[in-house]
């Protein structure tokens, strides 16, 4: 399969070209770097990425920005972050994406278990997350050649080390990066996979 | 209790109106009539909305714009329509409503059915409504001296009789209505509310 992985430089992009890349051709696109750059919150940005890259037969997006912190702290710009770059970068994936996307091939957004599962500091966060598992839920009913799904990881326990945090709670990023496989590759359709339910 | 009710000329306002203004003193809230007027998609008009009405017990919400139709169809202004109206004018509620709202007072949001159980033509709405359920899940984790809640309504016979359509599937404005009397006087926090649940 020739697979467009946008945030392709993270740590969960990382794992998902590690284990993809030895049966399928990724095209990594990043903000600053990779075969092709993107600004995930700017559509004219994804409209010349897709005008680049040209048919696929996968998309998926481990990408997307939105701040935690106190719900008290959290500025206009903190939600309008959430909802242009977290959000509306990856539903704008889906709008052009399903355009170029072959016949019987997917996209794989991510969300976050932070949607259902919140913890102090994450509003911002959460609020976006469950607009996508509800979006991708809903817009799957209308798309009958392609499958959309979302992988909601919990915390990556390389990003919690970085942090300075325990990482028992964590997955791996190869264990995450699972979920991106299963998604790519099952017949799941307009659903959200719990990243530990696939490892 | 003194209750400032956003969408009090709406179906549902109307009925919860009339369900409530039995014990409680409400302060309606309309785009273009009622006690004060508001544009729930503007933030400087919700500003003025509170410094207008000034200290609350509760604040309830049936506002909300997001259209309906094809997702092909939904064009930019669809989507902003949705974030900017539904999702932040209502979570705008909760950021400037919660500094006015008198200690163990409460907020009660309304999202809707769609976040859940999707239906074709519904992407962009159950997006909204996907944000708003997990935000105030979220949200509700930090606020303490206050209750958040939201309401998810199916769809209203009235609204459906208006529209030509069955409305056996439907619950009535009045029972739907219970719901947000329910919110406002139990104890829940950070819940969502299926409107059958509170008949």
């Amino acid at each position: 399969m020739k697979i467009l992985l946008i945030g392709a430089s993270g740590t969960i992009g990382k794992a998902v070209t590690q284990k993809l890349s030895l049966e399928h051709s990724i095209i990594s696109a990043n903000y600053s770097d990779g075969d092709v750059q993107v600004d995930l919150g700017n559509v004219e940005s994804i409209k010349a990425m897709f005008a680049h890259v040209g048919s696929v037969d996968a998309i998926i997006s481990t990408a997307g920005l939105a701040n935690f912190g106190p719900l008290s702290d959290m500025t206009d710009a903190d939600y309008e972050l959430a909802l242009q770059n977290k959000l509306m970068g990856q539903v704008n994936l889906v709008r052009l994406g399903k355009e170029v996307i072959n016949q019987g091939g997917s996209i794989t957004l991510t969300s976050g278990i932070l949607s259902r599962e919140p913890m102090p500091g994450s509003s911002v966060i959460s609020m976006a997350n469950g607009a996508l598992e509800s979006y991708v839920k809903a817009a799957a009913l209308e798309l009958d050649s392609l499958r959309l799904n979302v992988v909601a990881p919990i915390f990556v326990k390389e990003t919690m080390a970085m942090m300075g945090m325990p990482t028992d709670s964590g997955l791996s990023a190869a264990d995450t990066a699972s979920a991106y496989v299963a998604a790519i590759t099952g017949d799941m359709h307009g659903q959200t996979l719990d990243a530990p339910d696939y490892i």
